[in-house]
């Protein structure tokens, strides 16, 4: 079983599959790869607010990789084990005008650092969050040549934000182009179902995986399996949206879980906002009761009781 | 005190906020409210398939109730506390052709009748589903007079099917006619996030509830607390959908957690999608990487694996 190794600085910021590749990797190969935060290395533990009007876009959400996987074939399934998430200890957290489920609401930049520690992110003084770091973004190249976004998350996976994606988790990814080219990024110590804001707990991280072909498995997008320790186990605050538009309810139930955590804290909205960003979930609850839908949001109440 | 019972004659077949009530409780009252499953015993222990055909749907969603709340005004916040489901020892779960996520794909009626433990529902021979039993249908009188149907859930509750609203769990409704006019009914022994065929585990149960007013909240939409055991526990599989609109990336998420369960099971599609419905969780993962959103649907492994 060989070990490789990435550094940070084998990053690309857009989807092509005619990168060159950083490393050729055998079947079965563990590698460790080190990720940058989705800011670039723009953002530090010393940013403020202000900062965030002066990203530049075309610098955000690196990825590490591609990583080349002898004898990966278009038809085949990747599949990736992710054995570990080894997070900064700190992150950050912000409203970025312009982008997020209610960026209408929310119109000027806000920042939050927070600092991590193996159990908790305290995105406020005394707000903490349950730590659980994964890969945002993680995927193979796509069939189409040129230069693709990598914002948008597609059938060879990408900037998926499924929080479930942690160490202990294994991920399946239809290969596309010969050799796969796997890269990854976009590492959270924390994220919600949905990512509201837009924003996580955004921070770098070590990420070793270990890659295996499946010749006689294919699946047409990515599926997992997820750990138990995946779950949320706690108490929890439930807002609703309902209405026949999916979108809609969930901003419904968003804007309601603003108002819930701004009457039980007295923090200002947009930390409200932020706060659903990395710990609330957005489900949906039914989908059949024609003919109108209900997305429910919850957050564990420990986190505004002010402990875990 | 006091305590009161309904029972499961005491029922209505659509909302209407000139109903008779039932009965007038005090606030901080206790009552046990008698449920008929959602086929307003149209079905029992040996129907077949053939007999979904014939379901009568003037005659299904039965709720019980009206409750007068003694004092209850437009405006006020009614809590009604669930203290116990205590659901039958068999239900019901069916595709009935024309309603349902995916009912283009199921066009025929299809039945199965579960065994239910205080632990487990017996689904399928050996496939077994843990029980968690909640309140599909829970709400107040609508402000608008007239018959409403009971299908759509609304701002003032309904069928929400929201599957955390079990024993332990306590719902804000918002208020809209003197008196609330609470009803319940619907009952499941186990339904997933979404209820995706339509249908869960439907059973006939004996709620207890506790109702008082809030005069100093107002909330304009249902908002519960859940406990820690409305969460899942275990290890799970998880497919997605990944796409522009999220009732699309539902279906298709839904589409390949029925190929997953029929891959790993050898189950008919449509047994796989009634496993779906009562087992498995739709989660609204990112809703933020324009333009695409990312749904995925996760089952609890152990389901598959044959036990518990």
């Amino acid at each position: 079983m060989l070990s490789f190794h990435l550094s940070k600085s084998q990053s690309h910021l857009v989807w092509n599959n005619h990168l060159e590749p950083a490393v050729h990797v055998p079947n079965h190969a563990t590698i460790e790869v080190e990720v940058t935060n989705a800011s670039g290395g723009q953002l530090n533990e010393t940013s403020q607010s202000e900062d965030v009007r002066h990203l530049d876009f075309s610098r955000v959400n690196p990825v590490t990789g591609p990583i080349y996987v002898d004898n990966a074939e278009p038809g085949d399934t990747l599949v990736v084990d992710i054995l570990a998430v080894d997070v900064n200890d700190w992150g950050w957290t912000a409203n970025i005008p312009g982008f997020g489920l209610l960026h209408e609401m929310f119109p000027h930049p806000h920042l939050r650092i927070s600092h991590i520690t193996h159990n908790y992110a305290e995105l406020l003084p005394g707000l903490r969050i349950p730590v659980k770091p994964f890969v945002g973004t993680i995927g193979v190249a796509l069939p189409q040549d040129g230069d693709h976004s990598l914002v948008p998350p597609r059938a060879q996976g990408g900037n998926m934000d499924i929080r479930h994606l942690v160490a202990g988790s294994r991920l399946y990814l239809p290969v596309a182009v010969k050799g796969a080219l796997l890269s990854l990024g976009d590492t959270h110590a924390a994220q919600g179902d949905g990512e509201v804001a837009g924003t996580a707990i955004e921070t770098d991280a070590l990420v070793t995986i270990r890659v295996h072909l499946e010749k006689n498995l294919s699946v047409t997008l990515p599926q997992l399996e997820t750990p138990a320790h995946a779950q949320r186990r706690g108490r929890a605050w439930v807002t609703t949206g309902i209405g026949p538009d999916l979108f809609e309810a969930a901003r419904q139930a968003t804007r309601h879980m603003i108002s819930l955590i701004c009457n039980r804290t007295g923090l200002s909205a947009v930390d409200a906002y932020l706060i659903a960003s990395v710990a609330a979930d957005l489900k949906i609850s039914e989908i059949v009761d024609v003919p109108n839908w209900v997305v429910t949001m919850h957050l564990e109440k420990e986190i505004l009781d002010g402990g875990l």
